[in-house]
């Protein structure tokens, strides 16, 4: 087969045949398609699309690359939840433990932060002792113990994925709804589980800035889920402002514990149960009916909380030891009083990232303590010259920057120009 | 400047800036820029475009990453040709003695044939000792000595064209109007002439099929030449049928040769007379008028003959050689009588490649005395059992393959089905 003839019909807008798609995804992991060629691939997609076939015909072939993990043989069915990321959004932390205290097994694998959204194996790292690589046996073990583990990818899943992911970094080609699907489908197909519940963000905060492209997004996902065997659901949440009161590492696991110990913000219980509820009927369980728990009771009893710190344990970290705290902390006034009617996500993202809690390259470390603490959320209620926001860093003249990118992240305003939008926006089945 | 940017900006429809432009240009002559995101980008110039100022300044950042030739200093006006490419197309052969010969100097830069066009610098190395290399210095002698040279492009002459056309050629990325018009007037600008005629060939054995796409390409060359001072026209020719009666090196040579004493077929005299005055025109010289030669009288009388052989002796060959000959012949007899109301360029360049007078790679030798020579041409009568075609070649195992090139590349019909099509079709100015 050529290559230039699999660009050309994909440049001029035709559709790939499952035996090119095959065989660019093999030469291209086998190193026989060189980057620029993948790279005016990738490019011709991004502005030409891939229909269903061909979008879940890339996944498999991605997936066909390397090694699929195999957890049918488990006592329990297994379930896992992806979101295409947000700003506070640490719901894996609560929700893992959860799912697993309802009676189903999460085998989930997770990532790093890049860029203003933090990664769920920075904020669990934050946790003295606690370790991100296991080996396939440790994760079956951890997994087989206590209903859940949370770890990195091992290199042997979709390879394809790794090597074409770095490329279109580097060209321009990261936000095309078929390549991300791909991408993000072929890493949950690989790590080996039952069924799958996609949290599809939309909003200032989010990937997708738009509703229709995340509406894009969640279907095309879900057709290549379903299409492979995996039972697959996607909700739509929003993610025009943080979730919870804290942005950070350390900040955001505090904040996980009190929900699992019954408490929190309200967003972040909502968001939780709602998606263990649904991760608990794509496994085939009915939450509150025949042995299967519902996700709020096992948030109020107790048991969430206690296979959390069994899951911790079980990854080499301390549940009960001192959080990171950051050496620095500066508060920001509210310059007037009123409602906080808007909170931009992005912005708040920002700043945790320039208080040193994301990085700005791969290879770079984060900062366990920093990170931002938001004292209103929108339709709260705040006074002139009460504390807004605190800011966390381990390097003061961080603040000043972090500072600016909050200074047109929020509106406070009268109670009526203050309206609740819904959390969870729409269901995708 | 961030190359991602540029890429994402092309990429999402937008106009790129002389700033961007340039630092792409530079920094990828200079390797800052990857292949492969040099390979984005061409996509997305492929699909997205560029406009007027946009593939000006490309243009010219092109000509800017290496030297440019300047022959102002000459006693005669400069001009040149360029034609897009077609088969038993040698005009650049008589035109070039026959404008030195009315009064203009010719510095033609020429290529080699890829594929089933041929190339200049293949044709002329047909003659005994002729050299298609020569240093700007020697390029400089010719050109004042005889009003003519035809020579390889230096390595020094827009290297980044040079960079990027082998980047296309991989990435399936060449047919892009605004990056062909690029990579041809980069070069040409280089070459330091001061005027240029384009012969834009439309048709079955040219890279433009359709006169849509070829008059854009005219348009925009044009455009690009007028913008940087270059006086330049284009004629739009027909490219249905090949030129003249031979394709394939030597034998072209010999068919220009006939053409310079008078002779040759009615197709190549009426082009290179067309193209020729052209030339003057552009030049500023009126042919027939003030000392400036009509190119139809230099053909007559001599004087572009011996403008010929001067340039020919004076580059290293001997116009007077016999040239070489294939060892091998076949002939292909006519079907059916009749007239031949249409004979397909494409299928005879093809013919002519799979004898050997083309090449498969780049770096391939060329077979001098391998073509096909053409019996009766599209209007001409036949008559059954009739020689249609000669093939020439020097490996006889490659006559099968060729005359299966030529089963369907004409019909034989009812004179009044045939229809003259004018050979200019066209004049873009």
């Amino acid at each position: 087969m050529d290559v230039i003839e699999v660009i050309r019909a994909k440049r001029d807008g035709g559709t790939l045949t499952p035996e090119q798609i095959d065989w660019v995804i093999g030469a291209y992991t086998r190193g026989e398609i060189a980057e620029e060629q993948m790279a005016a691939l990738a490019m011709a997609i991004f502005l030409q699309g891939m229909d269903r076939a061909e979008v879940s015909r890339w996944t498999e072939a991605m997936l066909d690359s390397g090694e699929r993990l195999d957890f049918s043989d488990l006592a329990r069915p297994t379930t896992d939840k992806h979101s295409t990321g947000g700003v506070g959004d640490k719901i894996t932390l609560p929700l893992t433990p959860t799912v697993a205290a309802c009676g189903a097994a999460v085998p989930q694998l997770s990532g790093r932060g890049l860029g203003h959204t933090g990664g769920t194996l920075d904020k669990l790292e934050a946790i003295p002792g606690w370790k991100a690589s296991l080996s396939t046996e440790e994760m079956r073990r951890v997994l087989t113990t206590t209903g859940g583990v949370i770890c990195a990818a091992g290199s042997g899943l979709a390879p394809a994925d790794r090597r074409l992911y770095a490329l279109r970094d580097v060209t321009g080609t990261v936000e095309s709804i078929p390549l991300i699907s791909a991408s993000i489908m072929s890493k949950k197909l690989a790590e080996g589980t039952g069924s799958l519940v996609l949290d599809v963000k939309v909003g200032s905060g989010a990937f997708m800035k738009d509703l229709a492209s995340a509406r894009e997004l969640a279907r095309t996902m879900v057709d290549i889920g379903n299409d492979h065997g995996v039972r697959t659901v996607a909700l739509l949440t929003d993610m025009e402002s943080p979730l919870g009161r804290q942005v950070g590492n350390a900040l955001e696991v505090a904040e996980a514990v009190e929900v699992l110990s019954g408490g929190g913000p309200a967003d972040v219980v909502e968001l939780t149960v709602a998606l263990a509820r649904e991760m608990l009927l794509a496994a085939g369980l009915t939450p509150g009916e025949g042995g299967t728990k519902d996700p709020a009771e096992a948030l109020r009893d107790g048991s969430a909380l206690a296979s959390w710190k069994e899951l911790v344990r079980e990854q080499g970290g301390d549940p009960d030891a001192p959080l990171p705290v950051a050496a620095e902390r500066r508060v920001v006034l509210a310059p007037t009083g009123g409602v906080v009617t808007r909170l931009d996500a992005y912005q708040v993202g920002l700043a945790a990232w320039r208080l040193g809690a994301g990085r700005a390259r791969k290879e770079d470390a984060v900062s366990f303590g920093a990170g931002v603490t938001l004292h209103a959320k929108p339709g709260e209620e705040v006074k002139a010259g009460e504390p807004l926001f605190t800011l966390h860093t381990d390097e003061p003249e961080r603040f000043d920057r972090a500072a600016e990118a909050l200074e047109g992240a929020f509106d406070i305003g009268a109670g009526d120009e203050w309206k609740a939008a819904p959390l969870v926006i729409d269901r995708i089945a």
